[in-house]
């Protein structure tokens, strides 16, 4: 066997050519959406005055494994991907441990995240429909400067409805969208009924993901020849990101790495779905027995402190219901909360797979997130992103464990993101005036009120 | 022949174990420093209480080619190189130009540019050297990033003197040096005697690279255990460098590609010297007719409408003097100029082949160069740094050409860095506020008199 290098590039020949559908694998399937007006489940008709029709297809599609990447997709994949895997010699030397650590690094491109997988393919079967339009939200930044990247390059419009305090405090992360060519409005806006409500009852709200999301879905049923995309969460923007597993799978096999354990961040899921979804799909089959780790922010704890329960996807209640795990979508996070997985539910393959077991939680305060972040920068040279950062803390960690048990794990983790757009979060960590909070079970509650009346036993 | 790939990436094995020093292969040397106390040529003796030894060596070395990159860096390098040349299809595709476009892109890392090359190598020999501190100056920020990440990594203590006005402009840039433990100074500033200096004729100065080299080499000559280091400019710097120019000429090779055109912006020279090493060397001695172009700002146009003289390489006037293409080391860009390439003066080897027409040099004013900027963001997908959009501009330039002529000519260029921390500068132009300077022939000739005595005829 070859040495192992620092980054591991596949060729282009070697990118794979297929999505993976993890449902095709899955002895329980998690449950469609359901309409809430009807109470049924959703059909294909149901959802595509929202969604493009392909994008449909593939959110109803449980039955086929392989979901050809178009060529004109892989195209532009080609001018980012594929994406390195990175042996953290640096990381291990520094904490002496015997584990092996590893990270997929999707942050070497313009958008600075993994979000690109899914926002060229967004956009790319918007074009082919012969849309002109697309509207979406985006919190931290990292989805909307994604979206605004592919828009350029298909040549859609697109208007972004951005967390209002996240346009507030990252006034840069909103010029390289206008710098692509998208319009930015900080949301809760007056633009629409949704947002002028949400302002009526809350003038003062910083906005949420969930509020954002409202907006951007009444815009794009309401204007010809524009739909909405969504940045997360489902299972078609989980599909696209599969191809990070994928990569990451081929480059294992290519130098017989056996990863023990596997690890991302979790907001609404995708990069998790995206990174496990191969590795994952031979667990469920026995032919594994990887322990995969979801970590996600104390703050804003969906599935450490969430319900498994049906829920609509944002504050307006205008979405189909989803079973997922939820905090409710009344839920706002608190807005000490620095950068994204600030949304109040997760994606439904992620919420089945945890409920059954095959994947266990963790969540950690945003100081002991940004200490491993500042650790890792020095160490690594790669400034991460705080959400990144949350899967950077659980897999030191873990490699602290194997330095006390002697364990020679194998660690595996997704390094999503860059935070060159985060340096008011890191200067205010350096500045040791960051703040971490935990919400009470009161808290909690009053998220929890806000489930439907289906939920509400 | 292989099809080319959007990305050549060579692997850790083909990366160069040494780096190129042009000087060897050069007709007519550049003159060395001369002391201005004295009037003779620098010793390394008089090098020494500024410079560590081993880059004072490198700085004085003109006859070995071959410079070996101690494994130590090597091992640095390995966690960002090597660096991707990329075939700009997208952008051929575009300009529906005949021209085929390459670049070498040097900005996937987190300093964002080609800047810690160089940072890499002088950390490594100061802590070889047993030394404790450095001492630097920053004008972007770039440089400053990059010798903040390889301090981290060796463990040295950093103090930066960053240019006022880009301190105020780039409050984010500080913040990635601070979180790698960078203590960072808005120069001029009231904690060295050239800074007090120059604050008590000039308060309102927006400060300039000249003044804060000035700060930064007090500091480190009046230190325990500490040197000063230099981003640009200087020789050795530019060695550093050529493991760019280095690592393009084998992926060239490896796929037969046959550059007409080389083209790098200019600032301080070291990553156009970098680039161009090993293919100069070759069209010194007849062995190719590439045509090398320097690419400057109008409003700093050292090249373009300096002069060849002896001159310091700060404000201060502490420096050797340097036989240099020079505006005269007491020349300020104006404060719109927004980016790098704001320095005064011009790497001796470069001016050296300038002088003798072995490189033509361009200046563009900066609407010009941000247009074309956000031309290549929205079709390559990466969102380049002012600096880096001078070359993209006279890239895209020279392509227009050909389809004009029809002429099928290989331009490769270097991308040196990332326009994350230039928002500021983008949502101007985005916004149409951006203006452009040139500054006249009496603006000049104030930089002019500010020349040694020696050259002032």
């Amino acid at each position: 066997m070859a040495t192992i290098p620092y980054k591991i590039y596949l060729s282009e020949d070697e990118m794979p050519r297929y999505w993976f559908n993890l449902r095709s694998k899955m002895k329980t399937l998690p449950e469609p959406f359901v309409n809430p007006a009807t109470g049924e489940y959703c059909t294909k008709e149901d959802l595509l005055p929202v969604f493009c029709e392909e994008l449909v297809d593939q959110e109803l599609n449980v039955t086929d494994t392989d979901i050809e990447i178009p060529d004109e997709i892989r195209d532009f994949y080609k001018m980012y991907r594929p994406s390195p895997l990175v042996r953290a010699y640096c990381l291990e030397k520094a904490l002496d441990t015997p584990a092996e650590i590893y990270y997929k690094y999707e942050g070497s491109n313009t958008s600075g995240s993994h979000k690109l997988n899914s926002a060229a393919a967004q956009a790319y079967y918007a074009k082919k429909q012969g849309l002109t339009c697309l509207t979406t939200e985006t919190g931290a930044g990292q989805w909307g400067t994604a979206l605004s990247m592919a828009c350029a390059y298909y040549n859609l419009d697109l208007t972004v409805y951005m967390v209002k305090i996240s346009a507030e405090q990252k006034p840069h992360r909103r010029a390289v969208m206008e710098t692509y060519g998208a319009k930015v409005i900080a949301s809760p806006s007056n633009t629409t009924n949704a947002g002028r409500k949400i302002l009526a009852e809350t003038p003062d709200t910083n906005g949420s993901l969930g509020c954002a999301i409202s907006e951007a879905i009444e815009v794009a049923v309401t204007t010809d020849q524009c739909r909405y995309v969504l940045g997360s969460v489902l299972n078609h923007v989980g599909l696209h990101q599969s191809i990070i597993g994928m990569e990451t799978k081929i480059a294992c096999d290519k130098y017989d790495i056996k990863p023990d354990i596997i690890i991302g961040c979790a907001g609404g899921g995708s990069n998790l779905l995206g990174l496990i979804a191969p590795f994952m799909a031979d667990k469920i089959h026995g032919e594994n027995d990887i322990d995969f780790v979801a970590v996600e922010p104390a703050s804003c704890p969906t599935l450490t402190r969430g319900r498994y329960a049906l829920d609509f996807g944002d504050t307006g209640k205008t979405t189909p219901l989803i079973k997922m795990y939820t905090l409710g979508s009344g839920f706002m996070p608190s807005p000490n909360h620095a950068g994204g997985l600030r949304y109040h539910g997760m994606n439904p393959i992620i919420s089945q797979l945890f409920h059954e077991g095959y994947i266990r939680a963790k969540a950690y305060v945003q100081n002991d997130v940004f200490e491993a972040a500042v650790k890792f920068a020095r160490i690594e040279g790669i400034l991460p992103a705080p959400e990144s950062a949350h899967a950077i803390k659980a897999a030191i960690d873990e490699a602290l464990t194997c330095k006390e048990t002697g364990a020679k794990k194998t660690i595996v983790f997704g390094l999503t993101g860059t935070g060159y757009f985060d340096m008011t979060a890191y200067a205010s960590y350096n500045a040791g005036t960051m703040t971490d909070y935990i919400p009470t079970d009161e808290d909690l509650q009053k998220g929890f009120d806000s489930l439907p009346e289906i939920e509400q036993k």
